[in-house]
């Protein structure tokens, strides 16, 4: 089946036209109580506020039009069934299935696409009787001690999702259980981590799912040093997550393997073994359950054909009007959460390597825009930050606000008649009433213009099934959008050039070969005085 | 004086010309020997390679021009002579000197505003004096005991510089000492710190102008509440870091009160006691003044007219080039070194807190647009996370780069042939190469359009003071754009109308008053459940 883009699509022209004068936030009684009540969407551990977009009921409709017209429904249950999603249509592709869901399915009675699903849960299995092991003491160290310390290596897809959801769920953590991170090839990253760890007491969790990353690889080298250097065998330290028969699948160099498959891309793998391993050492295995139960309870929502029941349809729909019609090139994640942090750049790896192409499905150049550009940083911190120009600059930003009635770890006390709690919250909301209705003012530099769209997502605390939610949310949102612009989303040959003229200067820096003096290469290690 | 925005200049529309058919990097030999040697700007620490932005010797000759016609570099010098530039011409405004530099000046025989520098050094004595009292044991706890930790209390201009420069010289720290940085009114963000901490061996810095700000009042009286649980003495563990006279200059509650001034910004007070306190504790009062002394010698440097000379005013003229002209919304700032991985961040609100504005210190609104969207990972984790959109997307990103030729810590390996450090600077150059020459492929998801620019700042090694120079650069090309666009670069009135307005729904959110059910504030809070 070849689907199509929204370009192509007949309501494509309504919409450019509905495009042209958007809904007025500004005028009085805008924001009125029925349009608050009436634009929000529930779904499981969040509802999602969108009366601060610029959308009138004609404009969801043919939003609604659009993803019926591009099957975006069908083809997300396409996806989870097994179909084979990461290909171009008349040209070379990685040709493989996208079943990042099924890793979830495994607390589902009736999973999507079966296969998958029993190979998660065997791999959890796997993971459940180690976890059993080191908390029992049969795995331990060369002195009988058990673990503390777990380092995790990887980058991108191997690093960014199972850090972000290590550093939300810290109030979880296992009494006197530590993870530190290692990704970067700057050798000062290992070093930092090394300072602060006792290895004797520290497992080695490596994550590449070819066993051939470069960073990955030079970093686990430099840990491997270390441990020695310590007194300790590597081999009884070293954990592996990496695919079937790749190099790393070695039980000489490694105390466990934990199998990842090739129809998971790295960007979606948090929920498969590259961030379970990592969460069940630091949080527990039941709470790798309840974090799986959430994501998956996403993605069943995900499968509702009506955008309006269907957060993450209809937060990816309203980022196309956004970003298509109203043009707006980035997207602000700003969430109301310390423990969210680093969440943004999580989901900022996850939009643009998916969506920032070029190229459609059939091979054919895009005719309008893919994907934007995605950052972020938690509020209140960007109030007193990057905010002037959200409310007050010439860039036109798409604002997603995330937040919780309830904090974490509720040590909160009353200051001036309100918890911080509270005033969190009451700051999210007024950021996002400022945005959208602004203040005119005979001083121009005090007006604010308004019109600034936004969206929140609110839910009651920061949990593993929350996160889990939130997780699969965005993924699906990311998935839906991908199918509007007609792109493969599971592939990134972008990054593939780079690969090759690094080795290219990588050559020419510890080679300095003489006959090479002209190339391109050396040009630029002469020009920045590298040889 | 008044002077004007870039579009009124005579060669505004030369460049506008000029811009349809920028320089092509993509054609054989673009990038030759000759280039890459010639568009490199030497400064103090760093060099700026800009071979591969769009431009050719007409267009940087042509920005040369509108420099000059702007009177950049004469703007600049009034600016660190103390001349009133935090204002608007025709309208009321904040109507301050603003003097950064100042703080650096300590270091130079002839200070540019005498008087202000004069007020840096008194600070910088007290500093000395307490940290050496620190160091001697004469400040001490109650027990006798010394300070080990230091938990800095601040929100954005308080809290970003501080923490990223921290975070960036760690190899420098104390043996024995470390610094905790507490921001968000989330009361998670003080809990986490809270439970990491021993109080009873703890400074705790409160860092506020006003000695009023919402966030940082509430931190530190939580944070209190936890020293006076502990058993401490809040005056004799609390610090400050304000304006003089404000409500939190007050000896009966803090042990030390260090002085701001109002000619200093938050987001440019980094070099100010409001970075120095915690430096000072952390890495010592000589790796202070190095900080200092570098950030001086790239103001000095910064002054110099000729933009092919000055690396702050060409990266400024070579953004506006890009933004302006070539209509790039957004800049990544990517640094291949961990050890700056919270600096985008920073940039990102000195820039957009900055530029993010509207309208001309005339009063007039802008018409072209200001500042763009900042934001930013290193490398070469971004290459296994965004790179994707910035080689084969379709947004078109202004991209720096950031290297250093050294490792911090020199704990390095020859892994494959090459050392860790080599590798992360062969990669720097790669993207840097593949971005701009770009690669045809039969495979239309293959191929790479290229033209996509790049500029490296190359310095020497991540130092104190080579990371004040990189502060002082980028504080300075972000006056220069405020400048060519005309902007009062040193207000915020953007972030009021949240504030009024977030007062008013937590009033509404507390009383939950009756007569208040139909305000905007009821409905925001109806519509998340929060009443």
């Amino acid at each position: 089946m070849q689907w199509k883009s929204i370009a192509e699509c007949k309501v494509f022209g309504d919409l450019r036209r509905l495009a042209k004068e958007p809904f007025d936030l500004t005028v009085q009684e805008a924001l009125g109580p029925e349009r608050m009540q009436h634009l929000t969407c529930n779904g499981p551990e969040f509802d999602l506020l969108y009366a601060c977009q610029r959308v009138s009921k004609e404009v969801v409709d043919a939003l609604q039009a659009l993803a019926d017209e591009c099957g975006l429904a069908e083809q997300f249950g396409q996806m989870r069934n097994g179909a084979v999603m990461n290909r171009l249509w008349n040209y070379p592709s990685e040709e493989r299935q996208v079943l990042h869901t099924a890793t979830r399915d495994i607390v589902s009675s009736s999973p999507a696409c079966p296969g998958a699903t029993e190979q998660a849960k065997t791999e959890l299995e796997k993971l459940k009787i180690f976890l059993a092991e080191v908390e029992q003491g049969k795995i331990c160290n060369g002195h009988g001690e058990p673990f503390t310390t777990l380092i995790h290596i990887g980058i991108g897809g191997s690093d960014l999702g199972p850090r972000s959801i290590y550093e939300a769920l810290l109030p979880y953590k296992k009494e006197g259980r530590s993870v530190f991170f290692i990704s970067n090839v700057d050798p000062d990253d290992s070093a930092a981590v090394l300072e602060q760890v006792d290895l004797a007491r520290t497992l080695v969790l490596v994550v590449s799912k070819s066993g051939t990353t470069l960073e990955t690889l030079s970093n686990e080298t430099l840990v491997r040093a270390a441990l020695e250097r310590a007194g300790v065998d590597p081999a009884r330290h070293c954990l592996a997550v990496t695919g079937q028969s790749s190099p790393m699948d070695n039980p000489e160099r490694y105390l466990r393997s934990f199998y990842m498959y090739d129809y998971i891309g790295g960007r979606f793998s948090s929920t498969s073994m590259v961030g379970a391993v990592m969460l069940g050492f630091a949080l527990g295995y039941e709470h790798v359950l309840e974090f799986l139960k959430g994501a998956n309870q996403m993605d069943e929502a995900a499968a509702e054909k009506d955008i309006r029941a269907n957060i993450p349809l209809l937060l990816a729909m309203l980022g196309v009007w956004n970003h298509t019609f109203l043009g707006m090139g980035t997207v602000a994640i700003l969430p109301y959460s310390q423990g969210l942090h680093r969440f943004p750049a999580h989901l900022q790896q996850c939009d643009m390597e998916s969506n920032g192409k070029s190229v459609q499905r059939s091979g054919k150049p895009v005719s309008i825009k893919s994907g934007p550009v995605v950052w972020g940083e938690p509020g209140t911190n960007g109030q007193h930050a990057f905010y002037q120009l959200l409310h007050q600059g010439t860039e036109d930003v798409a604002v997603e606000f995330i937040g919780f009635r309830q904090s974490q770890r509720k040590q909160d006390m009353e200051i001036q008649g309100s918890s911080s709690q509270q005033k969190l919250v009451a700051n999210l909301l007024a950021q996002a009433m400022a945005l959208a209705v602004g203040k005119e003012d005979e001083n121009p530099n005090k007006c604010f213009s308004g019109n600034r769209v936004s969206l929140t997502l609110m839910g009651e605390r920061l949990t593993p099934k929350s996160m889990g939610a939130l997780l699969a949310l965005y993924e699906a949102k990311v998935v839906y959008q991908g199918f509007c612009w007609n792109l493969n989303s599971f592939d990134q040959e972008g990054v593939q050039l780079g690969k090759v003229l690094a080795d290219e200067i990588l050559s020419a820096m510890t080679k300095n070969k003489k006959e090479d003096s002209d190339s391109l290469a050396s040009s630029f290690l002469r020009a920045v005085g590298m040889v």
